[in-house]
């Protein structure tokens, strides 16, 4: 089987982990796949000391082009390093977030703009777009509630308002219908068993046709 | 007197250092000036912690495109927290590298393209370009042998080979022709004295016609 490449994206509590899980072990049963689980900076030490940097709630008086050149640095170094020695290899990789986070964070929520984030971005990925990237929507009330649930810290990005989450969401719909081909949106309200079910049709149907 | 951005660019061992300290002395006392000598990360913590880790002779595995995009990043701190407040204040900035730099070492020298990394950089300048660039120009082999007899260390990008530097400097060149308004050439291989004479000349010239 040939390698393939594919993105999972959304708000922080639409399941995108435990989404990832149950389609990797679904992938590694049935289709005798060999499955990476990855998300940057993912393994790759040059890639983990640019993320602590952005992170680092000391650093708030970082600028949002320099979170976004930050961003993509690490990502350029994910990319190299992790992912493309993987799908080399034949590997079916599943990344948990990629370039549209960065289009729909930096972009959409900071507000430096969709269209000049990719542009950005393109000098990190020089062209390498996931296969397919499945975005999981959901109303940012209901986002925000399911962090605030598990009881997890707010870091740095988590801790914007409101409107910033509005920002981000209005961005990856403006993406998604953008790019109907490689984007395609999974309805994160519903049950997770039927979340799974829903991301498991989508790489079904495009591993049938593609593969 | 309003502020003005000079930056002073040309391959190690061409003098930069000794040239900005005479400068900005000439300029305290004949122009009665407030100077800021400054260059990237230059006080700015967070581009510090950026610049360690280009630095770090332990991140062999570095992509050029990730040493470009951290370039970026350190770039665009450094001139929102300390180049553009001085300018706001009035000061003259005098700044050893600004994105000549990067055009011509990961441009050039790493072979990523001038035109590609100049547009690279506009995210993190966003138009902001010098006043005036002073571009001290000397032979590869003569800034070599001058960065050897100072004894100092070689880091990761000293530590290139000679093709390397000379595509470095033929993408200053290269500059300097495309920019004739902005980028001043000075001869390098001139007595020190020589050197700094001329750079003060550029720089009268530019202050007497521009402020």
């Amino acid at each position: 089987m040939a390698g393939c490449f594919i993105s999972f994206e959304g708000p922080d509590g639409a399941g995108k982990s435990t989404v990832i899980q149950a389609i990797a072990e679904d992938l590694r049963q049935k289709k005798q796949a060999k499955v990476l689980i990855t998300r940057e900076p993912g393994g790759s030490q040059i890639a983990e000391k640019i993320r602590q940097i952005i992170l680092d709630v000391e650093n708030s008086a970082m600028d949002d082009w320099t979170e976004a050149l930050l961003y993509a640095a690490s990502r350029r170094q994910h990319l190299v390093e992790v992912v493309e020695p993987a799908l080399a290899a034949g590997q079916i990789v599943l990344c948990d977030r990629y370039v549209d986070s960065s289009v729909a964070y930096q972009g959409g929520g900071r507000q430096l703009g969709a269209q000049k984030v990719a542009q950005l971005n393109d000098f990190a990925i020089q062209g390498k777009l996931p296969d397919l990237t499945i975005y999981l929507d959901l109303p940012v009330e209901i986002g925000l509630q399911r962090v605030q649930k598990l009881g997890q810290g707010f870091d740095r990005l988590e801790g914007q308002k409101l409107e910033f989450h509005q920002r981000v969401r209005q961005a990856y719909l403006d993406l998604a219908a953008n790019n109907p081909t490689r984007i395609k949106k999974v309805d994160a309200q519903q049950s997770l068993t039927k979340v799974i079910q829903d991301c498991q049709t989508v790489i079904t149907t495009y591993l049938t046709a593609n593969i």
